[in-house]
């Protein structure tokens, strides 16, 4: 089958094996997936990995093992965890200590004809939602993951820095769940897109706080030095994204001032697709283009171009 | 009345006016005070303060306003907070934008004969705790804001990385209320004073961890480091002491470990007292010194000595 390899930090099409389902795996017909800039820094050379690239996706169960899934349009979570560490037992499976990562970290991705997964993985898409809507739901589930971690009040406002894909989506789900949130960024034509979206936005110089949560979404070193700044004495930072380097930061103001820092990673996928499900979230405008995966190359071309929305590769 | 002064990063001892308490204030008669490290980072410029020293005491009120508390033997809690900001009308004094902290910001410390409070700052000391136990009131409510803040649960761990004065007291605070604590060090003479506390102690060389909860009362810019590392994924950092100087860390294990970092101030005196009421907590083995208040200078050229335990001043 075709696919998208990350060999030695360069990205190619290559002809590989179809995956062989282990007993517990369900083999999936990859039918759309999405570039992130996690895959870009992959390439780059975070974790080491060599395989198949890509952890977003959705595609047609073609074989089950228990047979209730064949046939079915699923996406699926990118934790592949053992079930039987320290965090598993205590329903921990996104801190498994043995965790692989689809396209990530020891197991091959989604940037293929076809892949395996654990069918513990997989969730059914609603019959409402395309092909496109679901194949964003892992950095959907990014977001929701926040309300999961902190107690977000009706009277509370909410602060997204960074208009990227990761905070416009982030806002998205966390405004669908009731939020008072405002995406805060540099880039007119992102912030006019957060609008369009339904969304309230304003340009950092303008925007002053106090808020009482602040995402962190800029994927930027003085991303936490500006949410340490908007946040309210007593209130939440998130910490949404790796940032690869050192901060060089003072933090006696999250003392003094008693703000959290809450680290945050990948998110729930039932919750999210059920959310989904009640809102229209609006999301044809997050897609800036659609590649075949023949043209892999190409679409990660593109994906690099810097303010990129998202780039998608139909299988 | 005879008093310390910090007076342009030095300590003397002077004769100044004995304080006129305000509408609302309580007149206390000083009868035994606490040197705290925070009173020799003002003496080292930390928030640019020029007056009376010292925020830990214990006294005997002279005049209250509403008389009830004349004569009571009464400990004061820190932050004079103005009851009508944006914090304080959120039950946030603690956080209040406008207050002052005596002995540190704007206002005239412990460290005199007399001093003028507001009278709600007051809480009065129960009999059966001595004025050597009663001065220590604010670093162990200092422990006892982590509960306040954190849910430790019964069959979670507790490190307490530091084994100076804070990381002693706040470990105090946190095993008395029920947790499982470990304090770890470096120093073979604080640990045995931990274990003659009653407190688990470990080198620090020695103590792997994971802990589900770390408190950080190092002081110094590794503790963040050491914590992040003895941290559980999922787990809490509590960061109890401001540092001086710039952090230069990674932080992406926050976020991929899914790691709270909890900024921590000051503590409640009423709840504490009542656990101290509660539980023996102790704690003679705390004081290394006591001086006259005629003394203070040679008591700061003490309370300076690394490694140094607390030093009390008896006025």
């Amino acid at each position: 089958m075709k696919a998208l390899l990350c060999s030695h930090g360069q990205v190619r099409l290559a002809d590989v094996a179809k995956p062989v389902p282990g007993s517990q795996e369900a083999l999936i017909k990859v039918t759309m997936a999405g570039i992130c800039n996690t895959d870009l820094e992959v390439l780059s050379g975070y974790r080491e990995f060599n395989g198949i690239l890509g952890h977003e996706f959705v595609g047609v169960v073609e074989s089950d093992p228990l047979g209730e899934l064949t046939g079915k349009r699923v996406v699926g979570s990118i934790t592949v965890f053992c079930g039987e560490c320290w965090h598993c037992r205590r329903d921990e499976a996104n801190l498994c200590l043995n965790r692989t990562t689809i396209g990530i970290n020891d197991r091959d991705g989604a940037f293929a004809e076809y892949m395996a997964l654990p069918r513990h993985n997989l969730h059914v898409v609603p019959a409402q939602l395309s092909d496109m809507e679901a194949v964003l739901i892992e950095p959907l589930a990014a977001g929701m993951r926040v309300a999961e971690q902190v107690h977000i009040r009706p009277d509370h406002t909410v602060a997204v820095l960074g208009d990227g894909k990761l905070g416009l989506l982030s806002a998205k789900v966390l405004s669908a769940g009731g939020s008072n949130v405002t995406v805060v960024g540099k880039h007119r034509d992102k912030l006019s897109l957060a609008s369009a979206m339904g969304l309230s936005a304003a340009l950092s110089d303008h925007f002053t706080g106090p808020a009482d949560v602040v995402l962190d979404c800029t994927g930027s070193l003085s991303g936490l030095e500006t949410a340490i700044k908007l946040v309210r004495s007593g209130g939440t930072i998130v910490l949404k994204t790796t940032v690869s380097g050192m901060y060089n930061i003072d933090l006696s103001e999250v003392v003094v001032r008693e703000i959290r820092l809450v680290g945050s990673r990948c998110g729930p996928f039932a919750s999210t697709l059920a959310l989904m499900e009640r809102h229209d979230l609006e999301l044809s405008g997050m897609v800036e283009a659609v590649y075949p995966l023949d043209q892999g190359v190409e679409a990660f071309n593109h994906a690099r171009r810097k303010g990129s929305l998202k780039i998608l590769l139909k299988v």
